[in-house]
């Protein structure tokens, strides 16, 4: 146990930095925060420090962190590592995920989604509806970014999320005679026209422009989720829901 | 054509006060913001008067808002009216809707949902699927605040949004032979026990709560989607979208 008054210590200049994608890269660390997200980390084995405020210590299962480094810092200080407006007091430095055999046969691509909130979502429904992996390209938010792990609500430790080219991506699971949907309001199929079954990878775009059409040129198929009423669209972690529990079906 | 430039003007005042849940019940008025949710407004003919900035004016199309009463403020105002960062600096005044008569055979029935952005998404959602009415029971966000009606994306302006008791409605759908489904994770069914069908109502419930066990009681039925993976749960807009469109089925 490491008590830590100044907001100038290196330490919590080290962990502040956490909350910046750059210094996740380059460390191969992440920060989790709030006793949920924590328990979590700590069942996947991930945790290299824990942190709680002096408020929190008193809560704190001591044998439960016994072999972690754990420091508490003054109650000040949680403000400037936490991202929420009111932190429970609870933090967790991370090791990042080393996913580098992924097998499986249910995958969701996800292509340039912005919004933290939806990506999180996103990352929850694809571990509910058993995917064997979430494959996030580049120019989507970054899966360690402190909203993203929130909506994902511990998900995001219970199946690998790797970051990766969806080109090599589509490619290589097309190989393994994995059908790869993408999604696409025109010249798409309603998605009744694909069965459910026992394998397939869908992509889904961001919010605005939806999917890359050089990754559309690329798929199996492309589907849409039929609008009967007046609205010009579907959430995209919405439509993510829908078509993943309409691909996986009743097995 | 109106032009306000003080912030002490009494419309201005009055339109600040329209962004209170408070004042949008006592006046059965209520405030949306941007083009696209004006341009909505203005096609279900519920706007009283539209507002722009002095930067905004030189595009607004006269032609269109012809017959409603519009002002012209100084920028600086929109800020005390608008709840985006970015306000695109124009508004309207829209009557509340009044649904009288509902009809139809697809229900979406929601209980203490509390995050306006999932209630406006989950909105969306009942429109796209074609449903023929939301029912917003006690204890919901209010189905007129801004973050509400930006998720919904204009949705609340293409079928009828209603304040009531879920008690009465369930009495009342189920005397009409609609099946009236609750959601529950305790106790209830896998959603592919019962069979897509022309007619049903769903209710969905509190982020944290779920449906209120006193509404579960009166249901045809109580319905879960199955988790494959290691979720608890899913967000409930995401589970919102699934429902529907399970439900609805490929018709």
């Amino acid at each position: 146990m490491k008590y830590i008054q100044s907001s100038k210590n290196e330490k919590v200049k080290q962990w502040k930095k956490l909350t910046t994608k750059k210094e996740r890269d380059k460390s191969g660390l992440f920060l989790v925060e709030g006793e949920h997200l924590v328990e979590e980390a700590l069942q996947a084995g991930l945790i290299q420090e824990v942190i709680v405020t002096e408020s929190y210590q008193p809560k704190l299962a001591k044998v439960k962190f016994s072999g972690h480094d754990v420091f508490v810092i003054a109650n000040d200080i949680s403000k400037l590592i936490s991202e929420t407006e009111t932190p429970q007091g609870i933090f967790a430095v991370c090791k990042q995920f080393n996913h580098s055999k992924v097998a499986g046969s249910k995958y969701l691509l996800i292509d340039a989604v912005q919004d933290p909130g939806n990506l999180g979502t996103m990352i929850r429904t694809a571990d509910a509806v058993g995917a064997d992996a979430v494959i996030v390209g580049e120019g989507s938010v970054d899966v360690y970014n402190a909203k993203v792990l929130r909506s994902a609500q511990g998900s995001n430790f219970h199946l690998p999320i790797i970051r990766g080219n969806l080109h090599e991506w589509i490619d290589k699971l097309q190989q393994q005679s994995i059908p790869v949907y993408g999604t696409a309001l025109q010249n798409g199929e309603p998605m009744y026209e694909v069965q459910s079954g026992a394998s397939f990878a869908i992509i889904v775009g961001n919010e605005g422009q939806g999917v890359d059409p050089s990754l559309l040129a690329k798929t199996t198929k492309n589907l849409y989720i039929p609008i009967y009423g007046k609205s010009e669209s579907l959430n995209v972690a919405v439509a993510t829901g829908v078509l993943l529990y309409y691909l996986r079906g009743n097995k």
